[in-house]
C-alpha cells in the first residue's frame, strides 16, 4: 500500500482528528465517538439543517461540505461503509433547530437504512425529517430504473442548491424540493483507470489491465458500461457527455453547471483537458455554461479516473449555485 | 501512461485552453503563443505587479496563483521544462503598471535564466523589476548552501504575503522585502512514494520500489537525502517535521503557518494524517499554528507524497496570510 497512514482501523479516526485540529471554530463533533460533526454554529436559529453523510474515503465528500451556505452535520462511516444509525441521529439532533431536517445523501443501501432508522427516532422527539437520495450517476442503471442509480459527485450540486436554499430561510418542504429538483436535472458519470486500495483489507476496489479504462465505474468500484483500451481525452469526455446529456433534453439556449471532478489520481491539468472538450461539444450544442468547477470535488481516495456532472438550470438553480457558501473545503463567492 | 491526455505535444496548450474556458473573465492571454497570461484586469493602477512562472506540471502553482491578492501574471512553460524568455518578458510587461514588477518564482536554473532575460529587456522600457527566488526544499540543499535550494510548496506562502502586500498598495522594494521575508522564514520538505510520468516521454521523474519512500525529494524527481521502506505517517511527519523546523529556530510562544501539500496522487484523507501529528508536535513544542492549508497546493501530477511547509511568523506576515485572495484555484476570505 503507498499510503501515508498509521494502522489502517485508526485511519478515520485519525484523518478526523486532523480536520478538527486543522479548521478550529469551523467543525464540532456531536456524537460521543466522534462520528457526527457540525457546523460549529449548528444548529441555525429558524434554518432548516441539512444533514449528509455515508462512508469515508471520498473527501471532500461528505465532511468537506459541511458550513454556512451547504450542510449542517455529517455522519461519518468507515471507509467505503455506511455511517452508523447512531451517527446518523447525532448528526440529525444536532442540525435541527426546530424548523426540521433534509438528509441528503447518495442513494446507498447502507447509508439509506441507518438515516431512515434515525428519521424514525428523531421523529418521536418530534424533529421533522424529509429525504432526497441523489441518483445522479446515469452509468449505474437505465432510465427506466433511475431510481436505483446511485449518487456520485453530482451531490455537490445538492448541497450547493439546498445549501443556498436553507441558508436564505426557505422551509424544510421547499428545502426538500429544491433538493429533489436538483437531482432531477443533474446526470454524472465517470471513467476509471486504476483502483484504489482500501486500507483495512489492502485490497483493490476493482482491476483494470494496464492502458486499459472503464467507463461508468462506480467510485467504490462498481462495475461500469464499458471497458476497453484507454481512448484519447477527447473520446473519453464524449463518451461521458454522450452518457450524460441526453437524458436532460438540452436545447439551444439551454444552460447548465459543469463540474470536472478528479477522482484522486488524475491531475488538474487532465481535468482541464477534459473540460476543454465538454465545453466546446456544449458550445456546439448552442448549451450555456453558466458556471464551471474543476477539481476534487468527490473522490475515492488514490483513485485514477475522472467523472462529469452537468446540472441542467433555470434561474432559481442558477442563482443558489451563485450563493456564497463556505467550508474549511469549499469556499464560494463573498 | 494512465492519462487522460489527447497528444502528449498538445498537453500544455490544451490544458491553458480548458482553464481559459472554464473561467471567462478571470485571466487572459497576454502573448501570441498564449504562454503568458494575466489577471483579466491587469495592470492593477498604482499597483506593483506580481509575475512568476515555471514548468508545467505543478497546479495550481504557478498559473491557479494569478488573482487578486495573489500573483499578476504567470509565463507558463512545457512540463517541467522553464517558461521561455518571451513569455516572461509578456508576463512582466502584462503585470506593469508604472509601478514595477516583482518576479516571484522558485529557484531552477532555466527559469531563473529567463526571468532574467526578461527583466533585462523589461528595463530597457523602463520597467522597474525585482526578483524573489524561492529556496524553502531544505532537504534540497544543507543550509551553508542555501542559496541553492530550490523552490517547492512554500512559494504559496510567497504569493499570499507578497501578493496582500501589493494589493494593499506597498511601493516595490517593499512587496520585495515581504516576499524575501517570507521565503527566508519558509521551509519545506516533502516525501515521494511513487513518481509522475511525463507526457511527451512516457518517463517517470523518478523510480522507487514498491514500499518503499524517499524523504526530501524534488517535486520533479530530484534526490532526496534518504530512501527505505514506507514508515507508518506519524514517522513520516516527524521526519519532515524534524527536516524543516530546526532551521527555524521555532521557541515556545512563536507562530507558524502550516501548509500540509499533496503531491497529486495522494488522498486529502492521508494530508489531516499528517496535519495531525504535525499539530501534536508543534503543540507538545509551545508553538501556535495561525493558520493551516491541507490539500493540493503544488503539485506534480499524479506523483504520491506530501511535502510539509512552515512558515513562521511575525504580526504582518500574519495579517497578510489573513487578506482576502480570490483566483480560480484558490480562495481565503471575503
Amino acid at each position: 500500500m503507498r499510503k501515508l497512514i498509521n494502522a489502517p482501523d485508526d485511519f478515520v479516526d485519525e484523518y478526523l482528528a486532523g480536520i478538527l485540529a486543522a479548521h478550529p471554530g469551523a467543525l464540532r463533533a456531536v456524537s460521543g465517538d466522534g462520528r457526527a460533526l457540525a457546523r460549529a454554529d449548528a444548529p441555525v436559529p429558524g434554518r432548516v439543517g441539512i444533514v449528509t453523510g455515508g462512508g469515508s474515503g471520498h473527501l471532500p465528500v461528505f465532511l468537506g461540505y459541511v458550513g454556512r451556505g451547504l450542510a449542517t452535520a455529517a455522519a461519518v462511516g468507515n471507509v467505503f461503509s455506511a455511517q452508523s444509525g447512531d451517527a446518523a441521529e447525532a448528526a440529525v439532533r444536532a442540525a435541527d433547530s426546530g424548523a426540521g431536517v433534509l438528509c441528503l445523501y447518495g442513494n446507498y443501501t447502507g447509508d439509506r437504512l441507518n438515516f431512515d432508522l434515525a428519521c424514525d427516532l428523531a421523529a418521536d422527539d418530534g424533529i421533522t425529517t424529509r429525504t432526497v437520495r441523489f441518483t445522479d450517476d446515469a452509468a449505474s442503471a437505465p432510465p427506466e430504473r433511475a431510481a436505483e442509480r446511485r449518487g456520485v459527485a453530482g451531490l455537490f450540486f445538492g448541497y450547493k442548491c439546498a445549501g443556498a436554499a436553507a441558508e436564505r430561510g426557505d422551509p424544510l418542504d421547499a428545502v426538500t424540493a429544491i433538493a429533489a429538483r436538483t437531482n432531477a436535472a443533474t446526470r454524472s458519470a465517470g471513467v476509471g483507470l486504476a483502483p484504489t486500495i482500501i486500507p483495512a483489507t489492502g485490497r483493490p476496489t476493482f482491476t483494470l489491465e494496464p492502458g486499459e479504462m472503464e467507463i461508468g465505474i462506480g467510485i467504490h468500484g462498481e462495475p461500469g458500461i464499458r471497458r476497453g483500451p484507454l481512448q484519447p481525452a477527447d473520446a473519453v469526455a464524449d463518451q461521458l457527455l454522450d452518457t450524460v446529456a441526453p437524458e436532460l433534453d438540452l436545447a439551444r439556449g439551454d444552460r447548465v453547471a459543469v463540474l470536472v471532478n478528479g477522482l484522486g489520481a488524475t491531475s488538474r491539468e487532465e481535468l482541464y483537458i477534459l473540460f476543454r472538450r465538454v465545453a466546446a461539444r456544449l458550445g456546439d450544442l448552442g448549451v450555456g455554461v453558466h458556471r464551471t468547477w474543476v477539481g476534487e470535488y468527490a473522490t475515492s481516495m488514490e483513485m485514477a479516473g475522472a467523472s462529469l456532472s452537468l446540472l441542467k438550470l433555470d434561474d432559481e438553480l442558477a442563482g443558489l449555485l451563485d450563493a456564497p457558501a463556505s467550508s474549511p473545503f469549499f469556499r464560494e463567492g463573498p
